[in-house]
C-alpha cells in the first residue's frame, strides 16, 4: 500500500491565471498538463477560477457551468431571477427539478409545479417534471459532464462529483446569481486525499464506505475542505458507488466531494448514451492533497448510523435484533439500480415481515424502468413492496412519515430529528443490502448473518449495458424569442420576497433562543409535508421556524420583528444540513439580527449573509456559556466595527459583560449585510 | 330483444321463512329452486332474512356473512368492538383494509395503521397492509364469494355485487354491530333490473354503461333500490368490468347493484385461484323486477361526468378540446387489469403531453404485478407515466390534488366540490380510454377521434389466464387463543368515542346553516390530506366540519353545543356519497339536535340515527323556502311526538309559522334517537 505524505498548504505555483481560466468552453479538457502534479479538484477550480488565490481559507471565485434547483428551494430562486429582471439563462445548462413536493396532499404542490414549469421556460432552464426522478442521479445519467463546475440549491448537489464535476450545494440566492452569469464567491477548500485500496468485501456496499468516513470523523469532519478520493480502490466502484459517497459527503460538512473522471465514468456515460460527454480527468501522479488519509475497502463492515445523526455510526451487529416498523430504500444516497436490484435479488422469492412496512421508492423513471426490465419490480412486488413514485419522499419528510418512537430503517442520508416527518422520529441510516435483510427478519440484521441462516450467496448483479433513457418528462428550454412570451403562472400560494431594511448600527435586543451544537437547518426551518407546500410562501412558512427546538418561537420572534429584534444563540456547526435559505430567511422576516455560534456550517454561513443576518463567532469558546437565553445583548456602532475588521465586542447587559466575538465575512459580504442582504444590495447597485 | 314488464311490487308469495334463511352455511347454494322465477338479489336477500316482509319498504333484519372496513372509517368500528367488547368476530369473515391514508405525512396514518393492525388481530380480522391494494377490487380478488352478504364501512362496498354477492355500504357502527354477529336492519329496495343487451362498440367501456346510467338518472334516480343486472349482454362484461358498473351504482344513490353469478364470475375466482368459491347464481327465467330498463350497449358511446357531480354526465365530444393540467388512472371505479392495460396500450411508444401530469395509481399489488408481468408498467413509465403506490390516493383526497382551478380527468367515481384535496377543484370523471387519449393530446379528446388521427386500431388485450395471487401483505386472523392476548397499540392521535346524551324533550335552538340539494357528506366531513389523518379523532376532525360549504361553521356551532345546541337545513338527497359516520359524529359532536331536509340519502340517514340525530323531511317541500339561516327554531315534547308517530310540527319562531315535518326512524330507530344514539342505546340495555 502507498502512503503519501501529508500536505496542509498548497503552493502558489498551481495557481492558474484569471485570463485564461475563463476563456475555455471545455475546461475539463484544457487543464490537463495545465500544471504539475495536480489533483482534479485543484484542476477543476483551476480551470474556472476567476478572481482569487488558490490557498485555502482564502476567497476566490470561479466560473458555474450548470446549475441545479429542486422544487423546494427553486420557487425562491425563480422569484429571486425575476427581482433580478434576468431575461435568459447565462449558464451553459440550468435544470430546474420537481421531486421534493409530490404528495399534492392539497393545491399548493401543483401550483408550485406550474409556476417552476412556467418560470423554467421563461427563462431558459430544462424542466424536469414532477415524478421524473430525484435531482441528483436524474443530473448525473442526463446532463452531468466531467470538469464542469455546478451549483445546486440542495445540500446534496456533490453526488455530481461522481462525474469529475466540481459541484457545490449553496443558498438559493446564490443559484440564482450563478444562473444570472455570476461567478461563485468561495473560500477555497482544502483538498482532502482519500487514498482507497482494496476492494469491498461481500455484504458491504458503497454506503458502508461514507458511513465509515461518518465514523471516524462525525458530521464536521470535511467543514472547509473538498474531499477527493482517489487510489486504486476506486477501480472497483462504479459511477453510481461513487454517488452514495459524494452525495453524504454532504454530512461530512464538506464543502464537496470529487472523484476522477475515468473508465468507470465513461462506462457510466455510455451506459447513458452519452459517451461522447466524457472527458477524462485524473489527479496526476504525485499530486500532492492538503490532507491525506487512507481508506482499506476490504476492511468495512455493514454499518448504521443510529438515530437522529448521521454521525452515529456502528456496526450493525452491535445493534442487531433492535425492533423497527419501517423500511425504506431510495433516496439520492442510494439511488442507484443497483442498490434497488440487490434488495430485489436478496428478498426473491421470501416475504418481507408481516410487522414490516417495506417501502421501495424508485429513484428515477429511467431506474424504475430498468429495474422493471430485468424482472427486479416484480420480485419486489411479490415480496411485499410498496412501490412509490420516483421523489425524495420521505428523505424530506414528504410521505411515508413512521409513527411515533417507532424505529425506521432507511437508505437516506439524513435521519436529524423529525425530518421524517414525525416530531418523535427514530431513524436509521444504512446500506440497501442491511435494509434488505432486516426487512426479511422484522429485526435490524447484518446482511451477513441474515445471508448465513438465509443459505445465500452474496447476489451477483448485472446491470444493462444500456439504461432505459427516456426523456418524457424532461421538457427542453423553448427558444429565446418564444421564451420571452411566457408568463409566469403564480398560484395564491405564491408570494412574492419580503423586503428587508438595511443592518442597525445599534442593536439591543433579548436572545429568544439559545440551542446546542449541530442545530441543523431541519430544525431551523422544518420539511415535513406540512411546512414544506409554504417554501414558496415566506409569512407562512415563517411560523414554523424553530418548532421542532421550541414551538413558541415564531410568536415571541414576531414579537421582537416589530420592536428590538432579536439574538440567536447557537453551539458548534450551526446550521448544518440542508442548503435551504429559508432557514435564514425566516428568522429574519420575524427579526433575527445576528446568530452568535461557536462555529456555523457552511452553507447556512453563507445563506445568512445573503439575507442580511449577522453570524458571529465566540472568540472564546467558554463564552458559549455565559449566555443565556433572554438575555439582552447590545451591539453599538456595529456598522462601522464589522467594515473595520472582524473583531466586535457584544455587551451582554443582563450579565454586565463583554464578550469578544467575531465575524468571517470578506469586504463583498460585508456590503451585502450593510444593506440588509444581497437582493437590497444589488438594487443600489442598479 | 326480449321486454319485460314493469312490475312495482313484489308479492308475498317468495318470501323465505326465517328458520331456513338463517340456518345454511352457504346460502348461496341453497337456494336455488327455493323460489319460483326469482330474481338475484331476492334470492341472496331471501337466504339471509331474519326478520321483516320482503316489501319494498318495509324494514327487514339480514344475516352478514363478511364485512369490510378501511382505515378511514375503520379506526372508529375498531375503536366501536372496543366499545362492544367483543371477543372474537361473529362473521364468517371480515377484513381490515388500509387504502385510504398511505401519504403518511405525518405520525399519525403510521399510527392508525398500527392501531387498526392490532385490533385486527386482536378480533380475528384479516389486515390488509398499506399498498396492499384498495379494499374493493381486493376484496373481490381474495375473498368474495358469490350468494354472500357484506357490510362496508365504506359507500363502494356493493362493487362486490359483481360476483353476485349483496354488499351494502353502511356506516361504522352497523359494520360493528354485524362484526358482532348483529343482523343489518334495512328498508327492503326495490329490484330495478336492467336488462342489457347487444355489446359495447369500440372505445367505449364499463366505465361509459355507469355513466350512461348516471346521465338518464341522476344521483338520486338509485334511491331504495338494488340495481340488478340481466339479459344477454352480460355476456359480454367479465367480472372486473361489472365491478366499475356495481361500484359507481353508488353514485346513483341506490341500496346496491348485483350481478348474477355466471360463466365470467367463475372465470375471474378460477384466474384467481379460488375456483372452489364459485357457486353459480342467475335470475330465474320469467323473474319480475320492481322496475324494469333496458341498455342497448352498443348504443353507449364515451362519456365524461362534468364537475362537480357524478350526475354531470355529458358525451365527451361535447366537451372535447377543454383544456386540463392533470390525468389520472386508477381507483375502485376502474380497477381492473384491462383498464390499465388499455391505457398502457394506448400510450405505448408515445408520449404524453408535455404539460400534463399523467398519473397512474395501481389498485392492488396485483394488478402492479400482473401490468408488470404483461409489459405494460413499462410502457406507462416510458410514455410518462408517475406510478404511485396502491391505495386511494386522490379520490380521497390523499395525494396528487390538482392546482386550483385546473381541470384534472380522472378514471375515479366522485368529483363532489373539494374531494380532491383542492379546495376550489375542477374535477372530470371518465373512462380510461377516454383518459389516455386526452393524455397524449393535452386536451379533453374522444378516444374514436383518437384513433383515427393516430390511426390506431382498437387494442385486443389479452389478460393471463392466472392472475399473479400474492398475499404477502394480507395478514391471516390470529387464532383465538393467542388473539385474546394482543394488546390495541393506540398511538397519540388515537382518542377514544365522545358520549353524546339523550335527545331533550325541547329543542329551542338556531338554523346554523341552511345548504342546497345533494349535499355530500365530503361537504359535511371533507377528506383529504389535512382532515383524514384526524379521523380516529372527532374532536379534531370537528373542526373541518363544513368548512367546504362554510368556513365559519365549526367555530359558531361549537358555541351552540354549549348551550342550545343547533339544527341544520337542507335540501334534496342531504348526506349522498360516502357512508363516513364522521359526517354524523362531528356535527353532533358541534352541537346538532336535527337535520330538516327534503329528502336524505340512505347511509348517511341510517348514520344520524345511530348517533342520535334527528333525521326530518318536509311534509310540504316548499317549506324549504320558509326556513332561512340563523331563524330559531322550537321543537316541543318531541320524545314522545317521535315516539307516537312520523309527524311533527316545527315552530319558526323567528317568521312566526309552523312547519309540518316526518320523521321515517322504525320504533327500533326511535329508541336509538331517544337515547342519543345506538351506542348509549346499547349501554343501557346491558
Amino acid at each position: 500500500m502507498r502512503r503519501k505524505p501529508k500536505i496542509v498548504l498548497s503552493s502558489a505555483g498551481r495557481f492558474r491565471p484569471l485570463a485564461l481560466a475563463a476563456a475555455p468552453a471545455h475546461p475539463g479538457r484544457t487543464t490537463k498538463g495545465s500544471a504539475m502534479s495536480d489533483t482534479v479538484a485543484r484542476k477543476v477550480i483551476g480551470a474556472h477560477l476567476l478572481d482569487g488565490r488558490m490557498e485555502p481559507g482564502e476567497e476566490i471565485s470561479i466560473r458555474i457551468d450548470q446549475t441545479l434547483t429542486q422544487d423546494a428551494t427553486g420557487t425562491l430562486v425563480m422569484q429571486e431571477l425575476e427581482a433580478l429582471h434576468l431575461d435568459r439563462i447565462k449558464t451553459e445548462l440550468s435544470v430546474q427539478y420537481v421531486d421534493h413536493n409530490l404528495l399534492q396532499a392539497d393545491e399548493k404542490n401543483a401550483e408550485d409545479h406550474e409556476f417552476l414549469r412556467t418560470a423554467a421556460l421563461r427563462y431558459g432552464l430544462w424542466f424536469s417534471k414532477p415524478g421524473n426522478g430525484v435531482s441528483h442521479p436524474t443530473h448525473m445519467q442526463r446532463f452531468g459532464v466531467p470538469g464542469k463546475t455546478m451549483v445546486g440549491s440542495d445540500s446534496h448537489t456533490p453526488a455530481a462529483g461522481s462525474l469529475g464535476m466540481l459541484a457545490i450545494g449553496v443558498g438559493g440566492l446564490e443559484v440564482a446569481m450563478a444562473i444570472a452569469g455570476q461567478p461563485l464567491h468561495l473560500r477555497m477548500p482544502q483538498v482532502w486525499g482519500v487514498e482507497l485500496t482494496g476492494r469491498l468485501p461481500e455484504w458491504s456496499s458503497a454506503k458502508d464506505v461514507i458511513l465509515e468516513m461518518l465514523r471516524r470523523h462525525g458530521v464536521k469532519g470535511g467543514l472547509n475542505r473538498v474531499i477527493e478520493y482517489h487510489g486504486e480502490g476506486l477501480a472497483t466502484l462504479t459511477a453510481m458507488d461513487r454517488h452514495v459517497i459524494a452525495n453524504m459527503g454532504a454530512e461530512l460538512g464538506a464543502t464537496t466531494s470529487i472523484f476522477p473522471s475515468d473508465d468507470a465514468v465513461r462506462a457510466f456515460l455510455r451506459s447513458e448514451g452519452r459517451e461522447d460527454d466524457f472527458v477524462e480527468l485524473r489527479a496526476d501522479a504525485g499530486a500532492e492533497y492538503d490532507v491525506h488519509e487512507q481508506l482499506d475497502l476490504s476492511t468495512i463492515v455493514p454499518l448504521i448510523a443510529k438515530p437522529s445523526s448521521p454521525g452515529n455510526v456502528v456496526p450493525v451487529r452491535e445493534v442487531a435484533g433492535e425492533d423497527f416498523s419501517q423500511v425504506v430504500i431510495g433516496s439520492s444516497a442510494n439511488p442507484g439500480l443497483r442498490d434497488f436490484a440487490i434488495a430485489a435479488a436478496m428478498v426473491s422469492g421470501r416475504q418481507t415481515d408481516p410487522s414490516v412496512s417495506f417501502d421501495v421508492n424508485p429513484s428515477s423513471r429511467e431506474i424504475l424502468a430498468d429495474l422493471t426490465k430485468m424482472g427486479a419490480t416484480l420480485e419486489l412486488v411479490l415480496a411485499g413492496a410498496r412501490i412509490h413514485q420516483s421523489g425524495c419522499m420521505g428523505c424530506i419528510g414528504m410521505g411515508q412519515a413512521p409513527a411515533t418512537g417507532r424505529n425506521s430503517l432507511r437508505t437516506m442520508p439524513r435521519n436529524f430529528p423529525g425530518r421524517s416527518g414525525t416530531h418523535d422520529d427514530s431513524v436509521w441510516l444504512c446500506s440497501p443490502e442491511t435494509a434488505a435483510a432486516s426487512a426479511l427478519t422484522g429485526v435490524i440484521t447484518d446482511p451477513r448473518d441474515w445471508a448465513e441462516d438465509a443459505g445465500m450467496q452474496y447476489p451477483e448483479i448485472t446491470l444493462p449495458d444500456e439504461a432505459t433513457v427516456n426523456t418524457a418528462m424532461l421538457v427542453a428550454p423553448l427558444p429565446e424569442e418564444q421564451a420571452r412570451h411566457v408568463e409566469l403562472v403564480k398560484g395564491p400560494n405564491i408570494s412574492s420576497l419580503p423586503e428587508f431594511p438595511p443592518l442597525p448600527d445599534r442593536i439591543e435586543a433579548p436572545v429568544l433562543l439559545k440551542v446546542g451544537d449541530n442545530i441543523s437547518t431541519d430544525e431551523i426551518s422544518p420539511a415535513g409535508a406540512r411546512a414544506l407546500p409554504f417554501r414558496s410562501n415566506i409569512p407562512k412558512l415563517s411560523r414554523f421556524t424553530f418548532t421542532q427546538v421550541d414551538e413558541t418561537y415564531p410568536a415571541r420572534a414576531e414579537e421582537t420583528a416589530k420592536t428590538t429584534g432579536h439574538f440567536i444563540v447557537g453551539g458548534d456547526n450551526y446550521g448544518q444540513g440542508s442548503s435551504r435559505e429559508h432557514a435564514a430567511i425566516t428568522p429574519r422576516y420575524l427579526g433575527l439580527h445576528a446568530v452568535i455560534a461557536t462555529s456555523f456550517a457552511r452553507i447556512h454561513w453563507q445563506n445568512l449573509a445573503n439575507f442580511g443576518v449577522l453570524a458571529l463567532e465566540f472568540e472564546n469558546p467558554d463564552d458559549y456559556d455565559t449566555i443565556r437565553q433572554d438575555d439582552v445583548l447590545v451591539l453599538d456602532g456595529v456598522r462601522e466595527a464589522i467594515r473595520s475588521g472582524p473583531h466586535l465586542t457584544l455587551f451582554d447587559s443582563t450579565r454586565d459583560v463583554e464578550i469578544p466575538v467575531r465575524h468571517r465575512l470578506s469586504p463583498r459580504q460585508v456590503d451585502d449585510v450593510l444593506a440588509g442582504g444581497l437582493i437590497p444590495q444589488l438594487a443600489r447597485r442598479e
